[in-house]
């Protein structure tokens, strides 16, 4: 190894371990162990930055740039960039988004229960200043969201989105206006009560069943589920388990799988190098972007697992696992039940087609708020606006308004627009997949995934973090920015006629 | 936070992180994460290395030392001596140590699966040779034995083990002849088949019954079970469960939960700046020394857990859980049976009485290993011959002979001592307790644990690393090179008239 790729080598090896701390937190550590987990992330987060700003890594980029590999020539163009962001931002500015965002998420925790805005106005009105600072600090002529989401989804700003998402939104209306207009599904049966431990048999069983590897991984349990990676040899997935509420757990469980997926495919040799792509965000494993993440998830769980293919081959085993809930229950009633369209105020509890509706809403107010357009004291009058006029749905109260999201109090301002892009462009491949291997989806419709899972692992996850999003996707033959196959796939599904 | 503490609690941040990583690896890692979990480790401990030799850290430790703080000029001090011993160990001996203990580690584990001291051998010669260049870099004047016993138990050297050990030895003897020469209790039961679910409760409930917190810990399983800490309020422990022997859960958790209380019951004022005594070994939480803590898992586990009383509480519930196992056994029987003595080839299966022989016998073979009179190819031959004349047994194959622990292909030669030192110091401990509260006893002797606790939080956990363990039992009266009270305690349980 160069030197670029030992110092490069050693700053994952630091983010990982941060990576496998921050799993640690979310589903292990007792609540003791809190304030010395806070102090031990952010030392290992400084050190790391520390590394990265060491000049002689600089260097070491230096003489690869000018070397004669052109894996390590990709190295050292992503090691620059990533020094150049680190370097503008000041230490102290990071310090403090970290200290307010620990109070802030606390304050966040308990608002929400309480369903008491007040609570968390000081923290979001401070968490909104320090992105504006973030912002500034990273500079550049356009809109003060820009480098914000930048920091997500590489390319997009306030200008692109704002366009995208007229398109996007102009095409969803009609297509809910059939849907709405169609009789009611039954969905009784998924509110019975169905015990924890026969989710948790069937949740590893498709997991397995999609392909994730439970020798580079495990599945636990967490109160926000997530899939989180140390390298592409152990990558964890969680999922929760409401007793009253089954599709919870089912389409979690796949969700995280499709991230999981992303990242345990990826061919060893070649992200070796390109692991330096995430330097940036100090986030060891994060893909390309989060939209690139998110559309192998959204994929897994949309295309495949509310497919009527995938549960012709597996409600039988749903259905021995829980016979006395079941038995009344046809395989066509279950498929309805999962695809039902019910308007509702709850983001993560909302159908595949009114999803975006929930994802937009979001994105004007945050860019409104970076801009300055809209005080946060002004953001539940905002939200429930936004909410009629979309969804005809009137918030009974902020828990179940603007509260619901913990993203501002992290200061997450940038990454809600990543969820739908990830839509777009998990519609994007399947279309270009689809084109290019004819027989997918009578594949698909039986139950047989493996020719897919085949495409996806060589066009997709095999290359995982050296293709961005818009390059993988015209490599492919489509156009990322190009909403129409999701509009498409969203028509077929919810307004065939 | 003087530019001292401030760079030592960095330093712990990072060691504590590394024990994060170290109890993950144990009890949670999916197989395919050892390879990048090695490299994580190795990086972080390299950091932590590079903070000690930072220049700036010993400036911070001079300039303490000569300031108003005591505690300050306290951790000056031990920041002085870890800064002196990582001085002298160069960085390339660490590294080829690291690298050849994960290949000694993965061959032993597989000559003792097939019992064949061969594929070991190797392995054993470049870790004995490791162990010679460290002591030799380490330096002293002394026997190679002594900077490697210093590493575990400091003060401790092979001329002072060999006096101390003889008198134990010489006691020992007729105190094993008598106890021999008694009836056998029944031991049927032990072997039963006991669920593990119903273990698992009895040991959560015994945890905490003897003062664990589980707000600030877990209990998990773990194939070789062992405690860890990160900060006081983050202290796990391990068990495990084999079905078909009920004492093993039972006794290590009672042990480990000892190692716990030590950790979880530290002051948190008192130890802030002694967490530097733990730099030397780059163990974040390591107390004052091996023998130190482990004087405390041996008092649970023998004075309390092993006691007449104990079970007078807690048998009842052990009936409840395990109705048909133990409906025929009454507690005086369970009592004797989990106190019987039965010479054995195993240490860690051994009864209290044998154990100390099974010590004594290995630090007589890794003395003479570190000063070159016994060659490692001549290991077996020799533990086979101490084995008869100390226990009276020829081991029927090397895995069940000196195949049996993994210390040494770890590269821990000098830590064999301190399991009979913390023997013999948890007697000192209950001695001097005992004299100074008449009412000890009494208590034990009716199941309530209380008197002592208050007595052991406040002379030993509470200041936890800032009293080494010689200096501790003096502040008690006691003399901790001292074995009488021990041999006194092995007299009254086992070969009393």
């Amino acid at each position: 190894m160069s030197g670029l790729s030992d110092r490069v080598a050693r700053i994952n090896d630091v983010l990982c371990a941060v990576n496998a701390l921050e799993w640690d937190t979310r589903v292990m550590m007792p609540r003791g162990g809190a304030e010395s987990r806070g102090h031990q992330i952010a030392t290992l987060k400084g050190l790391a930055r520390e590394m990265i700003l060491d000049p002689a890594l600089a260097d070491a980029a230096d003489a690869a740039r000018h070397g004669g590999d052109p894996l390590e020539r990709e190295a050292a163009a992503s090691v620059a960039e990533a020094i150049a962001y680190h370097a503008r931002i000041p230490a102290d500015l990071l310090r403090r988004k970290a200290e307010r965002s620990a109070l802030a998420g606390a304050a966040w925790a308990e608002a929400r229960a309480r369903s008491d805005f007040a609570l968390f106005l000081p923290h979001l009105e401070a968490m909104v200043a320090l992105s504006r600072e973030t912002a500034a600090a990273l500079g550049g002529a356009g809109h003060p969201y820009d480098p914000m989401v930048d920091l997500f989804e590489p390319g997009e700003t306030a200008a692109s989105l704002d366009a995208f998402f007229g398109t996007l939104r102009a095409g969803i209306r009609p297509i809910l206006d059939v849907a709405l207009g169609r009789p009611k599904p039954r969905t009784d049966f998924l509110a019975r009560d169905y015990p924890v431990e026969g989710q948790q048999r069937f949740a590893r069983h498709v997991a397995a069943w999609l392909g994730y590897d439970f020798d580079r991984g495990r599945l636990d349990t967490a109160v926000h589920p997530f899939e989180i990676s140390q390298t592409r040899s152990d990558v964890r997935i969680t999922s929760r388990w409401p007793r009253d509420y089954l599709p919870m757990s089912i389409f979690g469980t796949i969700h995280e799988t499709g991230h999981a997926l992303y990242e345990q495919g990826a061919d060893p040799v070649l992200v070796r190098s390109a692991h330096t792509t995430d330097l940036r965000g100090l986030y060891a494993v994060a893909g390309t972007s989060f939209g690139m993440h998110e559309s192998q998830s959204r994929l897994l769980e949309n295309h495949v697992g509310r497919s009527r293919g995938f549960w012709e081959v597996h409600f039988g085993m749903l259905r021995d696992i829980f016979p006395d809930q079941l038995s009344d229950v046809s395989v066509d009633e279950f498929v309805a039940a999962v695809n039902r369209v019910e308007p509702g105020f709850i983001r993560v509890e909302a159908d595949e087609l009114t999803y975006d509706l929930h994802i937009m809403l979001r994105v004007r107010l945050e860019v409104a708020m970076m801009e300055g357009a809209l005080a946060p004291a002004d953001l539940p009058a905002a939200w429930n606006e936004g909410m009629r006029a979309d969804l005809g749905l009137d918030p009974p109260d902020d828990a179940r308004g603007c509260l619901q999201d913990v993203h501002w109090s992290h200061g997450y301002m940038g990454s809600f627009p990543t969820y739908t892009i990830g839509n777009v462009t998990a519609a994007q491949i399947m279309d270009r997949l689809r084109r290019a291997a004819a027989g997918l989806d009578a594949a698909l419709a039986a139950g047989d995934l493996e020719p897919l899972r085949a495409r996806l692992s060589e066009a997709v996850w095999r290359k995982a973090r050296r293709q961005p999003r818009a390059a993988l996707v015209a490599g492919l033959g489509g156009d990322a920015g190009d909403p129409r196959p999701y509009l498409e796939h969203l028509r077929s599904r919810f307004a065939a006629t």
